[in-house]
Parts: C-alpha cells; sequence; structure tokens
C-alpha cells in the first residue's frame, strides 16, 4: 500500500510513502525575486508535507535542489543552513536548471518513511 | 539480490529492483520533433520496462522529468495527464536540462519494488 | 536509525543508509578541465564512500549524472565504462545543467543499503 498525499493537480502527489521509503517535491507557493525567500518557503513547505505523512526533516536522506541561477547557490545555502538538522544532514546535491515560470528552486526529496 | 533488466549498451540498466525498491529510466525511442510525442512514447517504454519487472505504473513513487524546453513543458503535461492513473499520482518534478542529441524528454523514476 | 556519513560541511552528508536504501552524491576533489578525468575521481569518490557504508558498485540501483557540456558525454561515458561492474549495470540518465565554480560532473545516487 502506497500513501500519496495530494498535489496541486489531480495528477501529482506532493509525497509517496512505501513501505519505508518517501519522495517528495517542493516549491515555493509565493514566486518571490529572492532565492533566498524561496529556499526558505520551499523547506517550509516541505517539512509541511513531511508533517502530513508522519515525517520530519530528521528522516531525509537526500535533496536535490534545482536552482535556476547558480550563481547565487549562496543564497540557497544560507536558507538551507538556517534550516537544516545538523544532527541528520542530508546527502545534497545543488543542480543549476530551467524551471517553471518564477520559479527560482525546487526540491525532490528521499526520505526514510 | 538485484533484479535488473537490460539496457541500450552493457554497461547500463533500463530497470533496477531490490527490496522493495525499483529505479527506472527512460527516453523516447523515435526521436520525433513533437514533446508531447516524445513523452508519450517515453511513458510507454516506461510501462514496458515496469511490466518487465512484474510492476506498473501504480506503484511509481516518483518521477524527474527532464525537458529541453520548458515553453513546451505543457505538451509534456498533456501526454502525462492522458497517462498517469489518477488514483496512483506519483510525486513528479519537471527540470529544464540539455539531453544527448535529439532526445526532447528523460525520465527518472522510483518506484515501489 | 540513519547511517550518515560526513560530507564536506556539517549541514550535508555524502552517504545515507536506512533500512535497505542508501544514497550518496559525489564530485571530483581536484577541479581538472578534463570531464573524462573529473569523472573518474567522482567513481572513485563514490567507490570509497560506498565502502566507509559498507557497500560497493556492485549494490548501486541508478546514477543520475550532470554533467555541464552535454557535447563531451563521450568523456563521462568512457570513465564510466571503465568503472562499472558489466554484472551489476546501474539504471544510468546523464544530464547536463549547470554546476558549481569549476565542477564539470555531479553524481547522484541511490544504492540498495
Amino acid at each position: 500500500m502506497i500513501k500519496r498525499l495530494g498535489g496541486t493537480t489531480p495528477t501529482r502527489s506532493n509525497v509517496a510513502v512505501h513501505n519505508g521509503i518517501a519522495t517528495a517535491v517542493a516549491t515555493a507557493p509565493v514566486k518571490s525575486p529572492s532565492l533566498y525567500d524561496q529556499t526558505k518557503q520551499a523547506l517550509a513547505v516541505l517539512d509541511d508535507n513531511l508533517a502530513k505523512a508522519g515525517l520530519d526533516k530528521s528522516r531525509i536522506l537526500s535533496v536535490t535542489v534545482y536552482i535556476t541561477n547558480m550563481d547565487q547557490k549562496p543564497e540557497m545555502n544560507r536558507a538551507w543552513d538556517e534550516w537544516v538538522d545538523r544532527n541528520n544532514a542530508p546527502v545534497r546535491a545543488c543542480i543549476g536548471a530551467a524551471l517553471e515560470g518564477n520559479d527560482l528552486v525546487e526540491l525532490v526529496v528521499i526520505a526514510a518513511g
């Protein structure tokens, strides 16, 4: 049995959990022009969605962080470092890529379910 | 024991399954100029490969969809929405990136094995 | 209990292992101008980190390889083909994207823990 938490459309979920493994994605609800702010928002969305699945950030195994402007990576790092559980630091990759509309950051997450 | 299904070369697999978790990748066999068509093909390849591993799309936890032209994302969405199991919608991220040759889309998948 | 192996900073890990699943990332320690060389280095780092977690490359399910210049993909392939365990070939995707500083390649890995 796979547990799924609803996404923005009926064709996608925000979180899926099965037998000890969970996957999740998150973006910022408000498309502000600051990567720091969007990352903070996306991490808060992630926290909320993990909580709805009975999980929390200490359970995260890895995060792939896609950002649209690699020159601004320090802003993402700042939001990350403020947010992260230092006793349970995830594996992380930061990749520069195109995202939809005014998204500046998207998080793709694997967690222990 | 990890079950692996052969890929296009001896140095890669299309699907790997182990102890309740499966990973897969898929691209379109025919490199047509339409993102809608390539996405449809890639999703069909994914269905085939999951079937060979004894799985199906209802078991998918997450899909990262890489496309070469974010402006054409609605075409990918159209193929996705036609294909998806709405009772078992995967977590999904769509990322704009460079792909090889005339590939317009590549799917990277995590499923419950 | 999630086992984590230290990363380059206190806010990230290089490997995380939980209940049969492991995630890892790797880049080249020396930012040489050759994609072949950086890939070789990154794969060696991956081997080391898997070994510290009690794993090895035969346990890898999938690798997403991010490279900054898709035109040089054959160089990455050469390093991959020399390195890969042909009896246990991972699922692999190769994605062109921006990376930090002089990184030419980054590996994002899922393995059976």
